[in-house]
């Protein structure tokens, strides 16, 4: 049996694990709540102290609370802000579709800490109020998805950026290092022209590249806070500046900078900015899903395969096959994208679903939105390092394979036109001929012009431009 | 600094924390996939357990395993079916898309323990090694697909089944309650021609119903286990009654019906059954969402809504609008079913991208299928007993609400006509009449006969059809 | 200039197209959504068609239609059935979500046809009315989702079975033809130990199969039909018996088996049905997608590829590099599967966001599932005898891949363990020796055990399991 | 029985129909893929007019293409570009999936018709040879996904931003005028603090206007186009400038802005600007849906719901409850979101699932993208000006339901604390009181300071901040 403290709110009394730091509104939820066992990621909780402490420094400054409550409030804010309280958030994910149960937690919490710091017991509600001080000027309305914006611009900061980064970066790597490898190309899965293999992870290395793009361009909207929207957006109960000052205060603190959403309803009602986010997550998603796919394509074998790339021995192997090297990575990066492909109909769902003044779908869309920011992030990095940077190039392999090629026939195109080219491929393939032969056979190529015609290196670049 | 011991494998020497019953496989995957948080559900510990437990049992009875052997690993087994070794399974869901790596960390976990119990070290492999012995007559490949199917299995009896259930019993009661409580029906959200409240709950109560019914009838696939097709299908390795054995002894131990797959690679290298499966949980999703909506519609106000219902207090308030009363519930139930209905998306694209003798996106698969069963069956629950059974109709706003409904006038089509009755209802909604002084200022129909025809409560179950 | 006829109704009067049998709801309809270019497949007009004609031999049975009425009703309602009518259906599916247009255009052009039979010009709305007759004892929300649920049942058996059964006998004889060929199988994409070619081909049969399957066992709910459930699922002004011989009339009619839903309001609030019905769609596509993968995978080449099928020329070529074939077979059904796939999503949707007493996602739903019936029959159908039945092995690379796979050491696993097989494996590997050679260096294996130990033909089917 | 011209390819002779302008190539394919009903939408065919015209001026003004053969070929482009042979592409969305058999058919088509403006009969191949001169300089793999590129260009013009600003002017037109109603906002469904019925617009505006800038910021990657890769991206076969000269002549031809990827690779290999632009279109579909159904919501009634709205009386109506009027425009529009929501699952997985040098889902992908572009502009136009063009705000209602709210109790916060501002709220929903005489009953608030207070209309935005 666990100690407990009485705590008493408007439906009655309540115990409270006595050494717990949150209150009745988290304990009543606690109980209310029994489903699943998915907890919001650590940023959530970071950014939920972060906005209490900003909350209450623009109340302070702005005169709403005086110095020395506001002064507990962010001291308590900052332990929940940098971890130290996270055994105090006990919530699920599926709990009010307003997150209300977790911003009550966090005003509970601060409002116990800051009080405890202050002498008080715990539960004492005073000096210290958890809705008149630490929610002052605040709704769970505008407060929670205030808290949403901060932690998702803080996990792309964190997480995805970073880890888009090493991945573009190795993929650099093998590009300028192999831009001299020619090999075939293939189209439809079928033999096609000759490529080169710096060519292909350069191509990849843009895909990942362009992923940070689209990130940054829905950042316009993630950067507009809804804080300041109170209750259903009209800003009631808060000083006219909370809003503007809040903003300054948060892009200080979290070395970013958001403003104010004109329209605060705009980010309380719906929350379009995170479906667009999640768009581009999502291509992101499809991009690496591409480059794991070929990679595991290029390197499969090590004999029977199509064994271009040699997928590095990481020490798990099959339980069964002896010696068998897998494209580990390639597999978890491609789970994650599927991951983040589901998440996508989720938010797209959640996003759809807000009615007249509030949206209440706001945790799933947060923990969606943060759990693709993070996997995707972590899977990048984690196959950059594991997989990309150890990958090497089966020379014997590629040269074979593009000697064979039919479709170098592709470059006698402009010298005996497209109808003939097709009868040398196909005597070729039929016979089994070179290309030279058959094209000397059927007397439309001399074999000095096939020469001078047919060079895999010349079928590159033209005029630099590809 | 964790005391560690050193074991090798076939890339080399590895360090191991010295207290953890996992080896050099496990150690190695945990450095390789530092992605994300998530980790299995308990139930795939569970099932780990259970899986192996059969299978020593198997082999023992089949001659392939001395009874000394396979009692220590059914001992260590059936420590990690009940719970015991849950620390001892560290990894992320994002690994080797064949679960590999869950299957190997349970083969060390087992063949550890069961070598400490014969009174041998950790790292010993001896007399029990991983994979000769724990893993005898079995592949990642068979094995750990086989987990899938048990674990899922369970997640339906222990958590679907009994949530549905719940939810089922008390729509149920309700629908008994108050089958005689008539009320204005809406179509297109509009008003429309009269229900009872009774029949509302009736309709939600079969949906319900089917839902069960729509998992039982995927149940035939589900209950085929890909054991014994060992590496790639064919069943290499291992006794050639195995398989058959494995499916009698599991299903006496899990007190359920499970028989070999008759084409084990159907069962490796596709997982059509779980992308069934979820076909089924995605229809409850959409099932639960409607109900969660119509009561939150119904419920809506306490006084500017709709208000049929009365939401019931449960303490968790708005953190700035005091004493609101919130339908918490529903929004904890429609967030599960978006992230349902997100689980779908990722199983559709995880399960149509297997690649010849094997699917590799099993990790995710599973943990997307238990995810939905559990969410759904808690959350159910939880709208039951939380919300479901605490709802009060508000009679007097029912009452109020039929008498206005200009929509009894259908009841008159049989006797004036489709065409006269529009202009019986348009002149009552312009002029804000009754619909029977406007029948009778049209000249349609006499007061008595308008009496006699629109009856609310006559206007329900034709024949006792409806 | 086309001339028009003048036609009145409750909001004023309407020029219709003087030769059209549509009336004023469908003309005001056509003007008012002017959105897209879809159409309803030919399927929904047919099921129209059908629709009208059981309720009017019902409505005639029961006394409800006098037989002149009726007889003339049920001629111009075979018209539609039969396709005669299309013309008369201009309306797109972004319309009303009852279907209440298209219901009312099925009203509007039989009573036009049936009123021009018996000497009537069109617009004249007697003796024939649309409401009062042709609609007699039914609403748009219990008639248009049993046309839901006829054109359904029908795209089954005119498209989605009979494809599926010619891809999976196609499959089979394939399967039956080359049994006695082995090859490497692959697991993660890399070189595993031997399947055949014919069990390939076997395994992806039984996909086809079971996915037949899961059709059929959504059938008991798509079997249950709304139709007596006039207004809100009430079933005010229909005759008590009106549901039962409806749906014997219609299974007559329709040659299938269908009956009254027992709780009308359940086929019209919610269309559960149709979302499971998808879920086994969509297991489809996800099966379909890995055969077509597969097949293009085993394809690839011809010479720089895996290659051990070839890909028929079917006379489509690339339009620059000449000769080129390509599965283009393959290409069109993984489209198909994806639109499938995005069809899953939009019917989840829709499915769960009826209100109350209707859901008004009905024309996206109908339209989605019949598109998802249609592609996948008619695409498998194409799949098969455009490509499964014209494929080749390429038996030269299929033995020279088999010999060169290293995964073949697996066989050694119960004779020397699985630590000394990886040794082999890795030395073979690493000196570009084969595994017999290798062995032998290790001193592990003598050549003669070697050779009777590792036979690729004696590691399939063990016991006539697999 | 058509009459038929023989032609021959390198499969052999194949019939086509005599008055066909299309060749082998295209009645090949017509053959081979019968499935669906589904043809592009008609901007895929101006484009592929577009893209021809473009390439053969590019070619001619580089010396690549004579003239006269030129002139025809681009006068051949322009009766395709502007709609004069539609017929002649019969083609399905179903068939290859790098779209070379609609590039074909428009090779074919428009050699066909130059040589006849010269003077041969159709089928010639000569002096304009559909591969050699029509497709000069180009593949299929960079022609086709120029033609994506700039068609969903034209859609985005023609369509998609049309319809959102004639939604966001018909929106901020009722914002501004209905600026002054204040009317009880609800959160959660339930009722809430005040809010003005013009900012309910003003913020489903804002979304509105947002979707634009969405859709414009993924705009950078649309605008890089493919052409100049040839095969696999190498441009191979064509002159170094014809990349940067067909963008410079697209571009003004068009009346946009385009220019050549730098990397042509990620646009044939990969299609992500095609996924992040549908992410950018899904947003538009999640606001859309959420607009629509909250002003259903609002709309319901007309005397039993919330009915704060009147929807107008469009002229559709129930086939069975005479003068029901629905919202039937927010109906066809969330049936509309639902597709384009779905078609994001479809884009998504059909763009992660390129292979190596080519996506081979290029035609499923650019047809959902057209579709959502085109459905979602054409719906959003319609219900501007078939619905919200058309609402009247219900005064006396609205009045009504503000007048009974409780939360106007919030603004008793600041003065009495969140607490006691509890047990006003309660007391009066319990006792049926007005909050006024709870306050003064629990002897909170004096009827004057209550009076003094609470003023709905200065519940709104403080510091003119919301």
């Amino acid at each position: 049996m666990t100690a407990t403290r009485t705590e008493t709110d408007s439906l009655g009394t309540i115990e409270i694990p006595a050494d717990r730091y949150w209150g009745p509104q988290t304990e009543r939820a606690r109980r209310l709540f029994r489903i699943g066992q998915d907890r919001f990621l650590p940023g959530v909780i970071r950014a939920q102290g972060l906005q209490k402490w900003c909350a209450a420094e623009a109340n302070r400054r702005l005169g709403e609370l005086p110095d020395d409550i506001a002064a507990a409030i962010k001291a308590a804010a900052a332990e929940v802000e940098f971890g130290t309280r996270d055994a105090d958030f006990p919530l699920p994910i599926w709990q009010t579709g307003s997150g209300t149960q977790t911003n009550m937690n966090a005003n509970e919490v601060i409002a116990n800490r800051a009080n405890e710091m202050l002498g008080q017991p715990l539960g004492s509600r005073a000096p210290v109020h958890p809705n008149d001080h630490v929610n002052r000027g605040q709704s769970s309305n505008d407060s929670f998805p205030t808290v949403m914006h901060l932690a998702a611009i803080e996990a792309m900061e964190r997480d995805l950026k970073p880890g888009l980064a090493a991945l573009r970066a190795s993929l650099e790597t093998r590009a300028a290092a192999w831009a001299g490898i020619v090999k075939v190309g293939r189209t439809h899965m079928m033999d096609a022209v000759p490529v080169t293999l710096g060519g292909e992870f350069a191509t990849w290395a843009r895909q990942v590249a362009n992923g940070r793009h689209r990130v940054r361009d829905t950042m316009p909207r993630m950067r507009l806070l809804p804080q300041g929207g109170t209750a259903a957006g009209t800003g009631l109960n808060r000083h006219p500046d909370f809003d503007r000052l809040f903003c300054e205060i948060a892009s200080e603190r979290a070395g970013t900078r958001v403003s104010p959403n004109p329209d605060k309803s705009e980010g309380m009602a719906a929350h379009d900015a995170f479906v667009e986010l999640h768009g581009a997550l999502n291509t992101i998603a499809v991009s690496l899903m591409k480059i794991a796919n070929d990679i595991r394509l290029l390197g499969s074998g090590p004999r029977a395969g199509i064994a271009e790339l040699v997928i590095p021995a990481d020490g798990l192997s099959s339980s069964i096959m002896p010696g068998k090297t897998n494209p580990t990575q390639a597999e978890a990066l491609t789970m994650v994208c599927a991951r983040v492909m589901g998440n996508q109909t989720t938010v797209t769902i959640a996003g759809s679903q807000g009615h007249l003044e509030l949206n209440v779908y706001k945790p799933v869309i947060l923990h969606a939105v943060l759990e693709s920011c993070v996997l995707l992030g972590q899977a990048a990095r984690s196959f950059a390092v594991n997989l990309v940077d150890l990958l090497e190039p089966n020379t014997a392999r590629i040269a074979d394979n593009l000697a064979k090629s039919l479709m170098l026939v592709t470059a006698l195109n402009p010298h005996i036109g497209y109808d003939r080219a097709v009868q040398v491929a196909k005597l070729a393939l039929a016979e089994d001929l070179t290309l030279r032969d058959a094209a000397a056979r059927l007397g439309f190529v001399t074999p000095e012009d096939f020469d001078r015609w047919v060079r895999p290196e010349a079928m590159l670049h033209p005029g630099g431009g590809a």
